[in-house]
């Protein structure tokens, strides 16, 4: 069976999927047994990035919209990114019956109900496997592989740079803003890197993992999110004396049962013990583990980005749509549209452990009125790590750092803004969540 | 829509999948968008097995064949196991046209080929997602999600059983004899454990995991098959002072280019160095790396075995199929049925790194005579370990570890040949592969 593409945006994700398409056709057709991907036509408003798939009989186009109107044109492939132009791209798409693929994981998140409405009511197929984790097949096994399981946690690793970066600061002691510049010089993180180590391109793949996983529409705005740049390596050093290790996660739970069912949405960093499977998962790697009834504890882990492992899941979506087998939105995707799905539960009431380091004033007393501030705010003490006070950071006051027992985030918030605002407490104090293996 | 099941065989995984259909149908339909799964009717010739699947309705016989002849049977789940009754019972599904889904990794190695050919001539779909791993989604995977790449091997740890009994050896130093013993009683090994721990059913699971990773046929007999029932505990421990992990490793690579490509198909003790993302893979998980040109490295981790992991996996394909997604036979896996596939290289031409276990007398230049006899076969000695001999255990020898550098397979083996048929030899060379990160 034959499938025509039409690609818009040849940048680095493109490039790659142009790649695949045009040097790989043989073989896709192969191991497929016979779906013949042809990419008839691209567009970038870039004339250099055209250039060479001009030169392969690729009709090439400045403005998409060229692409989308033309009629041999079986999927469109939307690599521009962002919510803008992309946006309007991929509903233009639709509203012309025509199956779309992205890879462009910002505009579903934001976007992902009014895509989907646009979808059912043209009834093209959409595929966006390569929104989260690159070439992961993560996506593909909750729309698939484990539909028969009631998902209770989706948590994971899903952004590369920061966890490059906590690699490094964990690894070789580096300070944060250092690890920062090597990933930027490495190519991982962007000029700006607000969007990767603020925490909130982990939002935008929480919120359609936790769509897929619980079968409810997911506002992002819902996610609470903390990035890792409040972080200092001595934070990362304390973690490792007490056995863990720190990550950046997005995790998605369901709490509560039945009608009191809600879901927990969080993005921070987090303290994991070295023997959970996440623990090992390094570098620029993303990795998630999905709870399901039946199937138990499941993980994936690759290549989260980059210009090939994305292309793989783009091209896998191309097939599945060639298929026929893609998911038509109107049946799969259709609660990403319904009005009800399940609450997000206030952020205040997540309940987890709690690391957290005080900076304080070498006095008497001190942890004696600490422990009595936690206990008002029914935060009890796992454990304490007291150092001597270092010469050259005497200003900085005393690190002490604490493991609590499992406390209810609203409260354990309470008691640090006390805490801090007292005259021996020299910085804010810096906390992490624990989860458990 | 609408997808009638029957089932044929309610032991521990029919009676999970007979469970998740009857409890879970409503949740099953809100997940997938519609499709609504009943159980019709169901097989055993054990009628206790049978008795709560009447009360709820479904149609009982002690005669699978009646299962198969009924009319509004839409698809049929052979969970009979064995090779003998159920591969009757597929054919005759399929002659019928019947789509069949099963967890049969015995069957689908051995008989694959017939049982697509019986598929492709009925045009029924055919699916056997949780004949390898459990619940763990890698076949989908390797049928699907990687579709764009060209895979360059498949590592996997497919045996539950072996790789539970190698973690207690390792983590407590439990002596094989007693760790099997455990794993007998905890219910994860057959009373005859020949199967799992002679490495038998990890090669059947790498038979099916390489026929759809290079998309070739694969003949069970060209795997080269060691299990870990030679191993002692000091070898695990050895090990472990070089920085490696012991883990049964069912292995498929291509080797070679172009015209001369050929698969490495290889289940043995491996040494894995400890930051290799399988080392951290402990108990009854399972796990299996793939190597894709585009996507790089992805892993897939999670319970390998059992009532409802392997369910879940059964009717995610009970789903597919319904869908009218399933793998169609007469496509996508066409390659099993076809007469020329990759080449099998010989076993003795693997090349790889070797650990060994030499027991010699506590003579004088006995190192010296091993390391001339395998210089003289082309093996590097790497690095060494001569132990003080232990009183206790004299008779058994002094014991001298080695890493070799990377050697032929058949090279090394002639070696050892030699040097166990040397009179300082007290007992025969222990010897593993080493696989790098």
């Amino acid at each position: 069976m034959k499938c025509r593409v039409g690609l818009l945006g040849v940048g680095t994700v493109g490039g790659g999927v142009a790649e695949l398409l045009l040097e790989g056709r043989e073989g896709l057709r192969r191991r497929t047994g016979g779906v013949d991907v042809e990419l008839v036509a691209a567009a970038d408003p870039d004339p250099a990035r055209l250039e060479p798939l001009g030169a392969e009989g690729v009709a090439c186009y400045a403005d998409a919209s060229d692409v989308i109107a033309r009629d041999d044109v079986d999927v469109i492939v939307e690599l521009v990114g962002g919510t803008g132009v992309a946006k309007r791209l991929v509903l233009d798409s639709l509203a012309r019956a025509k199956p779309v693929v992205t890879a462009n994981k910002h505009l579903v998140a934001v976007s992902g109900a009014e895509i989907v409405r646009a979808a059912r009511e043209s009834g093209a197929a959409l595929g966006f496997s390569a929104a989260v984790c690159g070439g992961v097949p993560v996506l593909l096994a909750l729309r698939t592989g484990l539909v028969a399981n009631e998902i209770s946690s989706v948590v994971g690793i899903v952004n590369g740079t920061c966890n490059y970066i906590l690699t490094q600061m964990t690894a070789e002691g580096t300070p944060y803003a250092d690890a920062l510049a090597e990933a930027q010089a490495a190519g991982y993180a962007e000029a700006d890197p607000e969007l990767d180590v603020g925490g909130h391109d982990s939002a935008h793949k929480l919120t359609i993992l936790a769509a897929l996983a619980f079968r409810t529409p997911v506002d992002l705005a819902s996610v609470s999110c903390e990035g890792i740049s409040g972080l200092d390596v001595s934070d990362i050093r304390y973690a490792d004396e007490m056995g863990y290790v720190v990550k950046l996660l997005a995790i998605g739970k369901r709490v509560g049962e039945g009608a009191g069912a809600a879901l927990e949405l969080r993005v921070h960093p987090t303290l994991l013990p070295r023997s959970h499977p996440l623990a090992a998962v390094g570098g620029v790697f993303n990795a998630v583990e999905i709870t399901g009834r039946s199937v138990g504890r499941v993980m994936f882990r690759g290549q989260g980005a980059g210009r090939y492992p994305t292309a793989s899941n783009v091209v896998a979506d191309i097939v599945e749509v060639a298929r026929g087998s893609a998911a038509k939105a109107s049946d799969q995707l259709a609660f990403w549209d319904e009005p009800d799905g399940l609450q997000v539960a206030p952020a205040a009431d997540a309940r987890t452990r709690f690391y957290v380091r005080f900076s304080v004033s070498d006095e008497y007393g001190v942890l004696g009125r600490i422990a009595q501030v936690l206990g008002r705010h029914c935060v009890s003490i796992a454990s304490v790590i007291q150092k001597e006070p270092r010469a050259e950071a005497e200003d900085a006051g005393v690190p002490i750092v604490m493991l609590t027992q499992e406390a209810r985030h609203g409260d354990f918030c309470a008691a640090l803004e006390e805490i801090d605002g007292f005259d021996f407490s020299r910085r804010r104090s810096v906390f992490m969540r624990v989860e458990e293996a």
